[in-house]
């Protein structure tokens, strides 16, 4: 495609209109200005409950329509995408019938309320370009990551240590949100944080075989966990624990991970998400220490589409540099990840967690067989 | 105004197409999307000298025309603002006429190339609203340090300590930008780096009234400074120390401040920029430490504008804040600041700078008496 | 007691000449020094059974007499302490022999191989003044770590995270020591590293009531454990994880715990020990951060008795301070904290956590009746 | 010498009780403890006005007899050793008369009230092995940069950037110390804290050629110095900044310098002195980022005579391995660094400043040619 060449524009419908339709709308826009996408974008149809904050929404993020009935909006024949950023309890069904329809589907994660639900999904979409955003593949510092474990930077790896710690499950000015509603969010802290870790586990250290895991819910009445904590044991080798909480006191965003393997270390926290710290045991062991790398190019990945070297990105472009990499793999017919298959994986792993919590003992992990989904009804 | 009120649009052109055109373009898009204006903008015309670049430019970033000849541009009667984002050279032509056109006028920093011609700008623009785009103001980390300082937190303040530290100087790959090149330029550090500190200085320190300097140019053959540093009494009665320069290799963009008051600390560093450091020495003694303010709200300057507390934001933030406050300040016919005369203030620095450099002496900075620049001829 | 009035003198037999004989050795003439000890010591005889490097290190370390007979040392009238610094093999004969000669009684941690022998050696020793050299505790961090949980700074304590990171346990130059040598060191990460852990936790958040651990053997044929992981539920309703390893490679002694309760955090980190992090969530909503407090006083534990405020302290003053706080009590004929009663609560989660281990189940652990040791036979 | 020769002992006199005679005198006794010596040492005399707090003094650090009269002790034929650590007033005198007795002569920094002064001591030290205490050369983590610098690691110095921020001079309740008074001080933060910074610098980077200072006094009444800035160019090309305060409200004992070459960096910071960053710009370009190496071996200076990797030492070690450094000269005869010469240089850097914070110009500053020192009277 030359540069004169009018591009391809992909109509864009999306469901939600919360924190991640927020995100999300300004990925759409901002995705052709910081990348050469092989598509244009239209922001044609936001679609929610609430009229009056919709109307809103659409005219602030210049969606050109609004709709509060989804079924109609995947129905369209104008619409090539359907963007799925609604509590959790819609994902599955809305998501199934845009796959049915044909269209490029982009869904919020967790993908699903369960195992089965997550399959038919993605025997849905199996065969439609299809994405999960688990947007935090696309961290910088996180792609150099995994960039760092692919050169055989770490060597053979001993330790997996993950935290996600925030603080607002004990703020009693967020009562009323549907992510403590048991029927809408299906989880606590387990849907919401556990699986981003758990994408980046499995991205950066491969399948965990087994698991004990405990859920605690310290609000009382409160019907979904507050916090989650398991130990596992990877298919490499390697050991590992997570921990997920809304009820860290002092952490705001704290998504942080450590990796020790024969040949270095690597440690990231999100909320100071433009470092990687890299240790590098093959230097000189006089200057071995860990590398405070600040992942802002040259060189790094994604970044040198923003700003120079040196100006911080923050959690937004996350979104954006997610969409260009689908945008791209779409262009290429390529498979994109993460996609639904890679959820259903996420998503075993979160029923593994919560059977090992309600047992009190270790469960080891369904694996995946590849196209084995059940068929969708 | 009412929400269901259509708001007043306000057609902006720009001149300029390198990496601040890239950030003002950015900003004039998100300020409406992320802040309640009171102005709608239209991105009317992008001007610049090479047309297939500026091609490119305006349909990634969504302008609506191009132009190559400014004069034209600024002599149009349906642009509303002019937003100079050239080289250092044609600030003072451009955002004169503009003015004289009765425009709003947005200038990059640094304002001009000289003290009188800063000063005639600041004349010309007496009656239009105006900007500079000194955007490190509104880092909401830097936001908040104003209001800490406001808040008497610091007490009376003893030093004050900046430097601004980056390392292309060195990068044989830059070697002919603009920005070396001291027709177009100007200068070296002191007007890219040195300017943006002190900016923040008389913002969180007040009047500098006298200072010793030193000019460095390390690479052979650059027409312009490299590094600047320099000495500095306040009118506070406080004592301070400024550092600029393009050859700090291990610093991509590290412009740092920090003052010690009688009762506390702050500390800054823009690569780690939705971080402030607080020493409070009125803290119980067992307790006192640099608080570690994650500076994204609750309770903090613009970032509830943005997204949740504990989600960071960038360097694009910065401009997007600026011109969300002046718009602000625009409806409400207050003025703004950092405007023109500020710039004047941060030029008289500069010049004392340069002749304390070349005199190898102390020089007193020249007072700026409110509304007493030159007329403009 | 005046300071012309002679101190009483205790005379000091120490069994062990590695790298704790060290440490203890210079604590045993540092503590005199640096705080107005009740005593004065002696350093009378060292104990060892290599007896060319015994005679180095007595004339080094200034040991009047060396033997390599413990249980002659242990039968002379003439010595008023033993401190058993031998590997943990020779703590359970050794500390019981010298607490039926009535000797006061220092033992090196673990304190025994197993519960049952640390119950003996609590029953041996009720009689005598007693401690377990679980340094960490005085580290002066965490002593103000426990200050301000017994303040109430913390309010309700939701969650407890804690590791002990080392990597030489992949060093193969390091391959002969006994630490690996299950019928001297009975396990390895376990008793060397996760009883410190454990101790600091005893402290500071109480008991622990349930676990669920995995242990791991990393290098081929060793015999002892190179890392074990725990997830944990206290007493006081909050939960926790604990890991202990010799394979973090980038870690050398990374001692770290982190706190959240509904009033704040804590963190520590042994390689920095100068500093404690305390996140005060009753801070004003836009200066919270967690306090960077540089614990060398004003008002701090132990640090006074050393250098100025600022001038850092290091590991080695961890077993001074502990000596110190031990002859105050055994002046004032009060309990020093921590004992071997203290070692036989971490013993019992040991085993807890060896259990947990071995059956792949959560495991309650066994309270300890205070006075209810089996006697020694 | 074989290890059962007895060593040779080296009786020494202290003149002093204060900070540094604590500090000496731990380092007289540790020295032989964690360091190979070829000497031993024997605390002979402690000599000081205060005869009761020097009864106390030398009975807590073992000095065998006290004395209030200097002259006599220098004049002692049983004496080796002069250790001078008394205010700086007495330093000439003592080390003078000392050197002329034969002695070996240690003194306190800085060296002397003047340049004068201090090349009369030199002189008189001409022919007795001698050493300054300026006692941070041997942090560990200092050592290493200077080993970095001779390794060529930096490449070319382009900037040398030295802070050491103290906040005590605030502090009311220590307003009747020696240190505020002109007559025994001689100055204030510019000999305390100023000297000590130079002193690295030179170290580290060489020779001073000119500078431009500036001097401060905050405290009502005060007669020294509370801070001193300073602008400076070395021999070897780089520029560099200077500052030390004892009014920075929030540092307690902040030694710090930066360093940027062409090839790297170096960050030090006393507050933190078991660690050096250094940013190593010949690494591969994706993980540059300043490498935090705890300096604690192995590899590392001076520490593998205290304790394992990971353990960390503390500010009292730096005048132990000074010490061990010294005697090892002494052995071989060859010359220690840094000695009164050394000292010489720090003391024409003073005058400098001191001229050029009173002229309010640059000053170049006058080489010490060897050997050339006036002849004491």
């Amino acid at each position: 495609m030359t540069a004169n060449q009018p591009k391809q524009t992909l109509n864009v419908a999306m469901i939600g209109q919360g924190f991640m339709g927020r995100a999300h709308s300004n990925a759409f826009h901002q995705v052709t200005r910081f990348f050469d996408t092989p598509y244009d974008l239209r922001l044609k149809v936001i679609c929610g409950r609430n009229r009056e904050s919709l109307e809103a929404m659409a005219k602030r993020w210049g969606w050109e329509e609004t709709s509060t009935d989804w079924e109609a909006v995947v129905a369209r024949k104008d619409i090539d995408v359907i963007d799925v950023a609604t509590p959790n309890l819609l994902h599955a069904p809305i998501a199934i019938a845009a796959a049915k329809a044909g269209k490029i589907v982009l869904c919020e994660k967790p993908l699903a309320m369960s195992v089965d639900e997550a399959e038919r999904m993605a025997t849905a979409a199996r065969n439609v370009p299809n994405l999960v955003w688990f947007n935090y593949r696309r961290v910088p510092a996180v792609s150099l990551a995994k960039r760092l474990v692919d050169e055989g930077r770490l060597g053979n790896v001993y330790h997996y240590r993950s935290v996600y710690l925030q603080s607002w499950g004990a703020d009693p000015a967020r009562k009323g949100v549907w992510r403590f509603n048991r029927a809408e969010a299906g989880s606590g802290a387990i849907g919401d944080l556990l699986t981003h870790t758990l994408d980046l586990a499995l991205l950066l250290n491969g399948e965990i075989e087994e698991l004990s895991a405990m859920i605690q819910t310290f609000a009382p009445g409160r019907e979904v966990d507050d916090a989650v904590l398991l130990l596992a044991r990877f298919a490499n080798g390697s050991i590992g624990s997570f921990e997920a909480t809304r009820f860290a006191i002092g952490c705001k965003n704290r998504n942080a991970f450590d990796i020790n393997g024969s040949k270095g270390m690597l440690r990231f926290n999100l909320e100071d998400l433009n470092r990687l710290e890299f240790f590098d045991a093959t230097d000189p062991t006089h200057i071995q220490g860990e590398h405070q790398v600040l992942v802002t190019g040259p060189g790094h990945p994604y970044v040198d589409r923003y700003w120079p070297p040196g100006h911080i990105i923050g959690y937004e472009h996350t979104f954006i540099s997610s969409l260009a990499d689908f945008l791209d793999a779409l262009a290429r017919k390529e498979t994109f990840h993460p996609n639904f298959d890679d959820a259903v994986r996420v998503q075993r792993l979160v029923e593994a967690v919560e059977r090992s919590a309600k047992d009190g003992a270790w469960v080891r992990v369904e694996k995946t067989a590849p196209g084995k989904h059940k068929a969708a009804s």
